[in-house]
């Protein structure tokens, strides 16, 4: 969810033709965007919901793995519903304030889930005046979730 | 080239079905993670090169894109061979060294490639009696080379 | 508290001679360090105080600014304890661990302190083989917290 | 030279008393800041010089140390010239741009310096909706030159 221009969700459903992948996008004009990669490549396993997340998960299957890129202001609501869902892989979000970082650690440990997070920083080159300056861009963190009891089921 | 255990080549081949993978590695550990890869995936496009760079590419056929992940210290060599060969797409580097990052950007652009210049520096966490530091990992320049003429034409 | 070696003390004691600078630290051998710097550097206006911090503050005058290097497991203690004192300047805190930073801006904002947050990095150059890579050092976060009110009244 | 405000120059001589610092600065503006910087702290020993270096630094006294701020487009001469002076202590240069950086790594170590180069990054809280998101800064790069012939001839 918060699927944005698709960047994540069109990457995976052009690399795993077997996914089925659902895109949740309140923002009409994102979904447009979508939609044109979604036609452009070819991704009949590409689906794009319009909608508000955690209202618009209610509707779809259960989940493998779960992805959110935004939240629109509702984190805490979006992770109670998704782990309160049963699924096998990881859940990763991608986050950018400090607030929703602490809020995603407590809920996603709380909930008994191991994560990981890892922050992301690239400085990008830009030209001035005959010089290669690197320009920095907002560093993002990504926190990916992995249930501690499925993981046991599984070894044992 | 340059390929090691393979993480961007198999991506691409994964990714790109019906584009042919060349990857060259002179080691043969990595060679080793690399068939494997291929067999895990069924990657019949990706071919694995034993040999170092720039010898191992005469034999090749005329690439489309390049991408070099290491260069065995002979980046130099390398590079003054990529770019005497026609292709269209972008040529890729990543370095760690500033040394040879200023080598690459030298000759690059002498051989009338625009550059951009991004690097990427990634902390991840690391739990300590209950704690989450985060751990930084080595900056990586990641360079994307285009060639000026190639462009044009294509434009004309 | 939590001062360490005494990079921050002894420069702030050197800068501002007529700076009285209380460092508390309870560790046997970073006082030792201090101690060398204050001889070496004639620093008479820098005081060592063995002890851990919130108890060791008990005895100390009222502070005009407080640096908060290190916090020994007792953050959110002595956090409650300087939020209670009355000091004018402002309090600046380095922190390492995700946990602490969330903590402390937790604290410091329901005490009704404005908070700046800086993230710094520093990559440092190393030599392999004839080449120079940027070695990356811990991230540190730098908390600098001020009262909101006691600005108010500045202002009034 | 390449003062700007004062930041570096103010700062040594405020802490250093006995030490005389020379600094310049091509930009009126920014001499202007310097002067007030000066006369606000009483800083006897810093001198502000109008003029562009090279050419400026030829009436100076011989250095003990040098700091470069910036360098107006005109780093490799600065650098030669800084470099035919005998001075005992370090050069320490802040540097933006890759061009500039391999252009002072190079001119450096031909004439017989030993480098640490240090990159250092910085992002800073910005509020955002009651959100705290870490907004980057420029990277810069600081390198410091230590002549190897006059280590030697400290310890022989």
């Amino acid at each position: 969810m918060g699927a944005g221009a698709g960047g994540v969700s069109t990457e995976a459903a052009r690399s795993h033709p077997l996914l089925r992948v659902f895109s949740v996008e309140r923002d009409p004009q994102r979904r447009n965007y979508l939609l044109e990669n979604r036609r452009r490549f070819g991704l009949l396993n590409l689906e794009v919901i319009a909608g508000e997340a955690p209202e618009a998960l209610h509707s779809l299957p259960a989940p493998d793995r779960i992805f959110i890129g935004g939240s629109g202001g509702r984190l805490a609501e979006i992770l109670e519903f998704c782990t309160s869902l049963e699924f096998p892989g990881p859940l990763v979000l991608t986050l950018v304030s400090l607030e929703n970082l602490s809020c995603a650690e407590k809920i996603l440990s709380r909930q008994g889930f191991d994560l990981e997070v890892a922050q992301i920083s690239v400085f990008r080159s830009r030209r001035l005046s005959g010089h290669t300056l690197l320009s920095p861009e907002n560093p993002v963190f990504v926190l990916r979730a992995e249930r501690r009891v499925a993981r046991k089921g599984d070894e044992g």
